[in-house]
């Protein structure tokens, strides 16, 4: 893919802007959780990237770098990587092994940023339903937040075990993805969360986190 | 209704001051949540405004736009509509479907703001006492914030159903109104608080939302 | 008792850095509690001041008034009132009702500072173990902020009813206060707590807050 | 041991942006909690400094001092100790009684940082696992902030019992050190961790409280 300084600059501005955020909520709890953006292709590919999965233009995205606090900002937050999460420019930055999972979300949906957070209620949510491997939540408004805006809605939240060896989790990405549910849950490690841009995947990180929280609150009171 | 460029700013002045301390305590998670103030009619109405709900000056007010992050200031995060909630000026703003309560509320109070949150907790509230209708609260100190001073005062905040049709809850607004009591919880969704002006309206909402965290709690104690 | 206006702005001053911390923790919901402030008798009275409740010089307290917004700063926040919560200086502001009460505790303590606020956990605390009259805590560290330093160390925070009409409650306040405990809790309203200067106000009031949380959760464990 | 006073700076400056960082999150309740920075030996030592536990050189930490408000900046906050927990330095300011026990975690460990709170999560999960005197965490995976990264992994945090005495705790520090975990709670009052320097010892601190709200929350489930 060809892309300018201008769209890494970008890039670059949307995830300081977004670490700057969660950082401020304690979302990255002893550095944990990343944050990534999809480049967008340049003009004359824009064609082939608007067919989404099929876009014949590589995949490369902005994310950031391993094991940082991010409640500091540094010049050395966020690095580029490519398809197979390796760094494209010269650095000597880490990429976090999770990377891996970003560039699966992105090979097999049309997101254009994908949010990874460790909470205590998105650890507790996936520990609850661990059995059923999805969280189930019913009717809550929230929900209209993934565009689903049926009256009883219910929908499930996929969750995937979360084995040591990132590949092996990598592996199931795609045939975790349920369509409309922007997110997928590792089981007692957090959740990785999308949108076809940062806002979308703001407004979907801050809807699962309320419903999980929900439905954790909900069963503390033996409901 | 005649109103100023001066009472639209003041208007649009409290809203943003409103959005901003509201949306640091995330208080609009995914971008949900509106914030309603009604323009005052000018010196010349004011002798019909003042006899309530029978005032014969038309409605306006202004509203926070739909599906914006509210945690962001832009130029575009307010409108100004009519009571159907339809824009008075021109514009490319979308007002929110439930536009339609809070004019319904305006129409059958003498609200000067209205102001609607989704929490956790009024989420938990609404789900917990759903056969009731309504959340019994009883003797907590802060029930005096709605001027109700009785030393065993019980309350019941009322619960309406969330339908997706949202003209469906506006018809039932008028019924549900309960003297006073400024606020209606939509179940699983969120309060609707108001107040005679915005200082009222947020003295409202954060009793609310202290008593519906206090019931809930209570309840996880097993009491 | 002789004040300067140097001892008033000193005692508005600590008011107004005290309101801008606890409002921030929202510890004033729905322009609830209220914090005073001592004013110290002039050099000549010291002798006097220093014998504590015998004290013959008159009470002055600065005092927030009642009904404000407590995250706004305005020039109307503070006012002085003497020990029978009467303002002594011309003013339109309003004491809360409750200003009788600090003038108890001030009569029957030596509190330079009294802080009273509403918490959801105060409020819990102090409904789980109404029938006790005394929320009992074992053996916390925190108990140490007190100055009670023994190793098993276990107190018992009064609780007061919760009379509509103050002047009742504050009947009961000096044969309340327990020893070495320097707070008073109301039911299902909030607690009273106090220091001879502010900062040791602040240290007590955190500590009956971390205290409550500790009970209260703690119970929520089913232990 | 030989420190500039460039290195007091540095240690100083280390524990001002922690304090700050911390008393935002409330970490320091009733001015509980200490923070150290462990004074790194001068060029001419480091080869015996890089030994650990056996090196010559003797400690000398930068600490918190005793009673103090740390949600406020003064010119009186850290002063510099010996590992008989004495000031190195002329100074009316008094290191905490506890100061002993950051010196039995230096002598003990490589640590160049010591961080201590007092949260109401921890002291909760102290109590829950009393009996056990460890506090077991499995399988989150938040686990991996220790460096620890079997996919089964099991961890016990140790706790202590909470003397009134403080030597007594600082004697049972040696014995009860846990390799790879770097963090000590004592029974209803706190925690200890520390890491190799102040970056690492905060990431443990995160990881701790995190696995101690989520082991908490997890048994307000029934679970």
């Amino acid at each position: 893919m060809t892309y300018t300084l201008g769209d890494r600059e970008k890039a670059f501005s949307i995830l300081r802007e977004t670490k700057k955020e969660f950082a401020a909520r304690h979302w990255f709890p002893a550095t944990s959780g990343n944050l990534s953006v999809r480049l967008k292709a340049s003009q004359a590919e824009e064609g082939a990237d608007q067919a989404g999965e099929s876009s014949s233009s590589p995949l490369v995205f902005a994310i950031t770098s391993s094991g940082k606090d991010k409640s500091k900002e540094t010049p050395e937050d966020f690095l580029l990587v490519n398809e197979y999460a390796k760094p494209v420019e010269k650095t000597n930055l880490r990429p976090s092994a999770e990377t891996l999972i970003h560039s699966e979300i992105y090979r097999h949906t049309d997101a254009g940023a994908i949010f990874h957070v460790h909470t205590v209620f998105n650890n507790l949510a996936s520990e609850l339903f661990a059995e059923q491997t999805c969280v189930p939540v019913k009717d809550v408004e929230l929900i209209k937040a993934f565009n689903i805006w049926e009256e009883d809605a219910r929908i499930e939240i996929p969750i995937l075990p979360n084995y040591a060896d990132i590949p092996r989790i990598a592996e199931l990405i795609e045939e975790s993805i349920v369509p409309k549910i922007p997110g997928i849950l590792l089981r007692k490690h957090g959740i990785y969360a999308w949108g076809k841009n940062e806002f979308e995947a703001k407004r979907h990180l801050e809807a699962f986190e309320f419903l999980f929280e929900y439905v954790v609150r909900w069963k503390s009171l033996g409901q």
